[in-house]
């Protein structure tokens, strides 16, 4: 039995026993909460605080739920997103925090490793939780896809999966990969256009394309990935059109993978630039049960790390 | 007995005997916090979304507290004011929400239907409440003048009210419209200057009158509007004194009114333009009451909608 | 026995008994705290409402902790800081949050005395608490350093303190001076340069230093105040290096403290500006632990106010 997490900062070195552990106590959750449990008492005198240095209302609110829901004080400190808060300031800003008697810091960061940081320098008995750090890492994510796709596809040793989109700056795929990685998925793709594209050997267990037709020829799931225009210049944004004809997921392209194969998003999407919104609305879509299954999948990393 | 609703969006089409019951439970409720009861654990695990498109701390700390107060969890989801919300990216944002399984979401917004339009495209059973669309509706606001007016004139049948200002722009005046007219008051009279008045067609139920010290003559109630000064362009400012002199209320002109009649405002008010500061503060002023009957009417439109 | 208090802007006027009453209280609560009692329902059914006009994540955070771990609402009011909220329409708003019931505001302004202003022309039994207005006060901040100096040197009476740095616009020191006088420290010295010290006839319990070697000479604790360089025009803005030179706190200088001299500060640090990163961070400083001490201060302060 693999011992009880204290942060949550990446996928990467999780132990396929420890993340089955996570999805099982997601699914728990999520069918206590079926069932009419609509509050459960487990984190109450706890306090979680969401501090994120970039912008972000939907996995804020997402955590912020699943908080509230195990019976958690939540604390939003908006930190002004245009400072740098780089180095001691932030360590500063983290024991301050940490004097308060915090048990959960929910992070997010522009900068790659900042939650990790956080780790280093934390004194007390205070938890680390990842809400995203530059391109690096979103291990809620990853773990909610994960759930999205083991509760549809369950048999991971013969499953097929491809990413499309700006792998490059996605620390969604990069989560994704670790935690497909993680439970033997012996067929992990990533598409898109070159430029968009990471070194091959950052992703030695994928096999890349930029093909898309080719990419998702018999997938089983199929994960788009924003084109995340607010962070491009204006010389790197494609053109929309063009994109969407090569990398966008229309009906036509998802008639080539695997009959019922399962699509997803972490939104918020672009309708008609990544996918079509006759996909996104479609039979395959799994992007709002994705988004379901993320507050049950921050209740059950909340009450790991947190539960006495 | 009519049955329970499940959205609030306007009071139009809503029986007599719906409003009155609203109006009772928030009574009730009054009633129960008077005798010390701070908490009434009515919704217990569910969570209100205050979904804000427009800034509004008055009415979002209202609805806030109403909420709180029943024991639900309250989320406030900041969305960015400059950005256009609207359609596919509205409905987007609606279903992401709905999938975190919230029961209410309370919305405010710059564009008139907007709720009506979330009322169509939700998916789930959540509930919506307006908390003012446009110049269209802002209901809890015409429950709560109602519930004003019928504490210390329950007599509807033989009331007089006049609203008076912008009355062509303002949701305010069209809920108290509908809410006076469902209750069966005979005579509701509109004043304002020609440029700020409405089409007469639009109230068939109502007098008009360009002239306030005819229109307040004999009356129970002046509602006054507030001058929005900050939603009107540079032309279309009214000078202040000249406006102050033709529509603003003061003691001469609130003598014209019946006695006793009740002074009311929805606030914030802007003191020397549509009110002088001493019938603000008067004796006949109603402006707090309605602030305090503002969280009690909340209460009950949320217990009406959420109760199971 | 000194009497219950109803409202707290200023440490003025305070008998020695009710600050050691505050005092006793907060050190109740952190020992139940320690004790593993994270949550004390003494304010249950209480709202308090954090009213900001001035930025502050840090003591907004430990107010909002303070209020929710004895159970109470919280509501957050976030007013525009750009515009005036003066005289009427600060009134008008004070009135119009009364009319909602809640039990306490916790205020902050730019403006010296607002809190005060708030207290006159408070209507209801809603309890009025300084969270720090302009550079009078900041009555919490003085009683958590009382706190933490009575920990470590309960022996006010022979006690010498010394608070360094830009006295002359700091509310902390004036709320620290009246603590310590309140308490009987004979020996309290103000110390830093010309251009940002007060008047003399101002605290006349007071030594003025301009030779920090000098001034700190033997003393038991120091407390650094923070260069508030968002609050200075660029002509005001001192020399970073010659600063810190003539003001700042580093090993040599501390030295010549009395040994085991308390290191304080009231954040956030500049580091290298006011004090070296080497004090700020070593065995002397007491710096976290005022943090600490400001959720139970406040704790006690709330509790104390709102109890019935």
């Amino acid at each position: 039995m693999s011992s009880r997490l204290r942060h949550l900062t990446t996928l990467e070195n999780l132990s396929r026993s420890t993340i089955e552990r996570l999805l099982d106590r997601a699914v728990a959750l999520r069918d206590a909460c079926a069932h009419g449990t609509r509050k459960i008492d487990m984190l109450s005198g706890r306090t979680v605080l969401n501090l994120f240095f970039e912008p972000s209302t939907r996995t804020r609110t997402s955590f912020e739920l699943a908080a509230r829901r195990l019976g958690a004080d939540v604390v939003n400190f908006d930190i002004g997103f245009s400072s740098a808060n780089k180095g001691e300031e932030l360590y500063d800003t983290l024991h301050t925090l940490e004097a308060m008697h915090l048990d959960a810091i929910v992070v997010r960061h522009k900068e790659s490793g900042t939650p990790d940081e956080l780790v280093r320098h934390a004194m007390s008995g205070v938890s680390v939780i990842n809400a995203g750090d530059g391109n690096r890492a979103h291990p809620t994510q990853g773990l909610l896809d994960l759930l999205t796709i083991r509760q549809h596809r369950p048999d991971f040793e013969n499953l097929s999966v491809v990413i499309c989109g700006d792998v490059k700056h996605s620390r969604v795929a990069r989560s994704d990969v670790h935690a497909l990685a993680a439970m033997g998925v012996p067929d992990i793709r990533l598409c898109g256009p070159a430029a968009l594209m990471p070194e091959t050997a950052e992703f030695p267990q994928c096999r890349f394309f930029d093909d898309f037709d080719r990419a998702i020829e018999g997938v089983d799931a199929v994960i788009m990935l924003r084109l995340q225009k607010e962070r491009m210049a204006q010389t790197e944004l494609p053109d929309e059109a063009a994109y969407f004809r090569q990398f966008g997921l229309d009906t036509r392209r998802l008639a080539l993978a695997r009959k019922g194969c399962l699509v997803m998003h972490p939104g918020p999407i672009n309708r008609g630039i990544e996918i079509a919104p006759d996909v996104a609305d479609g039979a395959q879509s799994r992007i709002l049960e994705q988004v379901g299954n993320g507050v049950f999948t921050r209740m059950a990393v909340l009450s790991e790390l947190l539960a006495r």
